[in-house]
């Protein structure tokens, strides 16, 4: 499963045609990651195609070459090779897309999410690393690949993103020395900061109001949830990305140890996202009884609408693992 | 005023007693410079006093030792050494913690505010560091004093506070090499991460509520204002660290360039708080129209009240500067 990254390079050096894509509904990470690849590969002489199944969010088109990546249905191009990044099944990658790799006689799957089942030929699945755009840093030094300011700004925003600005206990000494080293070479990072972070449209605010004022706090402060209902959806016209990071908001509440929001989906599904601040709460077993998933410490499901009978059952469920803790 | 950092060193090698303090209204990167340098210094084996004139403000009293800082009225003692960190007026320390450094023979001004005169015996003003954290880490490496665990802690969170988790354009390579060196010593940078950025009381959520529900927006999106009021101060019971970052998540709309915050102070004055996003918007200067001041992209002032008249008063000034960007 832990295919070098020196081998991973050959095999890339020696393609003429390239695929690259990452998971579903695409966060920084995936973007970064195919994107820093991508355009590294390009500089490299190769023929690249970027793949994303749902397009880029909102909040990154600012990222340099974004509006050359492709999104189904996708054109009859041939390629050599496909990458898979940032994705922890074969299927996550989206149908289509996943087809579209599939024209390739060799699939590399480079990945962080300790889960993968290695889906590739070549695998390198390194759940200890923090971002894949870390794992594709160190793969462009291995194979002397390029390292332009538009890879370094893409891989810099992948690290950043999936480190919560560093803040993750997923960082490692490793990545503050890549960081030191995109510094040393020019890159502008407080500019990418305050593009990811300092620069939100008022929609972002009022969907932060709206939760704020909406929220519901119970079993002793320790659980906080929220309903975001299609209602405010259409009245704030959302946009991918609007709601990038507000389930950390209500995490943070000191008394917290799990956070809950339930999102009405256009099927009329409920899509659950909980997260845990405290490591004997798993989650991810909450949302098994829903036939969801996930990691421990954050976790999801879809459940049968209306939404508020949603949440009354997941809110119990939860209630009752909470109550264990103390 | 860049005397070396070895010949500071040598000077506090030889002290036998070391009082260290930073400005008042203390912020990350004041309690975490004096802990830091003053828990070194102890373990090194000297007698050391931390002074902080208005004590350690409610989020960071979960750092190590900070229950030994000392605060007015200060006993007799003597001391040999005295340092100022973070803090870029004599005045600045207050007056209680400006006379009881007034004891020793010695004063060394250590800081990175640009506009610091150098009011000590000694000076290393390097406007070029992120935060005297950075600067305190350094100095203790030069002279070869203990970085304990609890030193790291502090001085971690004093260059995360002031960076903005690694955010700001002050941040440099050194930083992130920095905190790789931490990290290999062993550090839980993610601990501290959360405690200073993820474990919030509910009031900072009540106040970020009001504020959102209360902002005011006018120039075509380009003023971010709210009026923080003593009826909200004392309905939510607001502690000292509580309005930590507020004013950030004004600056955060895409549209806007300024952001002010008015607060009513209890002598009934108000205390005028003001960002710039754009290069060309000097809030300095409009500050300085109302006897206040500060850097072109961060000042502030005092105003008379009542808010509303202090307010308008400060918008329609401000405006005026703002109409002239475009
Ligand atoms: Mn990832
Ligand atoms: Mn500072």
């Amino acid at each position: 499963m832990l295919t070098p990254l020196s081998q991973i390079a050959e095999a890339l050096r020696s393609a003429r045609s390239v695929a690259i894509a990452a998971h579903v509904r695409p966060d920084g990470d995936a973007v970064g990651s195919v994107m820093g690849l991508a355009l590294s590969l390009q500089a490299a002489g190769k023929t690249v195609y970027a793949l994303l199944e749902d397009g880029v969010p909102s909040n990154l088109t600012f990222l340099p070459e974004v509006a050359t990546i492709l999104t189904p249905p996708y054109a009859d191009f041939e390629i050599d090779v496909a990458v898979a990044l940032d994705t922890a099944t074969h299927e996550r990658l989206g149908e289509k897309t996943k087809a579209a790799l599939a024209r390739a006689p060799l699939l590399i799957d480079i990945d962080h999410h300790p889960a993968n089942p290695g889906y590739g030929q070549l695998n390198h699945v390194d759940g200890v690393q923090p971002a894949v755009g870390q794992i594709v840093y160190e793969l462009l030094k291995a194979g002397d690949f390029p390292l332009t300011d538009a890879v370094l700004q893409h891989l810099y925003t992948a690290i950043i993103t999936d480190t919560g600005s560093f803040q993750f206990s997923s960082t490692t000494a490793r990545t503050h020395e890549i960081v030191a080293e995109m510094l040393k070479a020019g890159l502008d990072t407080a500019r990418l900061a305050r593009l990811i972070y300092q620069t939100q449209p008022v929609r972002r605010l009022q969907l932060l109001r709206a939760m704020l004022n909406e929220m519901d706090i119970r079993s002793e402060g320790r659980i906080a949830s929220w309903k975001f209902t299609r209602r405010l959806m259409d009245e704030v016209q959302v946009q991918s990305g609007d709601t990038e990071g507000l389930i950390d908001t209500l995490r943070m509440i000191d008394s917290v140890v799990a956070a809950v929001i339930f999102e009405e989906m256009p099927d009329g599904k409920i899509r659950v996202s909980s997260r845990s601040k405290d490591e004997r709460l798993d989650v991810s077993a909450v949302c098994a009884q829903f036939g969801g998933g996930g990691h421990r410490m954050a976790a999801g499901a879809r459940m049968r609408g209306p939404i508020e009978a949603a949440t009354e059952t997941f809110l119990t469920a939860l209630e009752h693992e909470v109550r264990r803790l103390a």
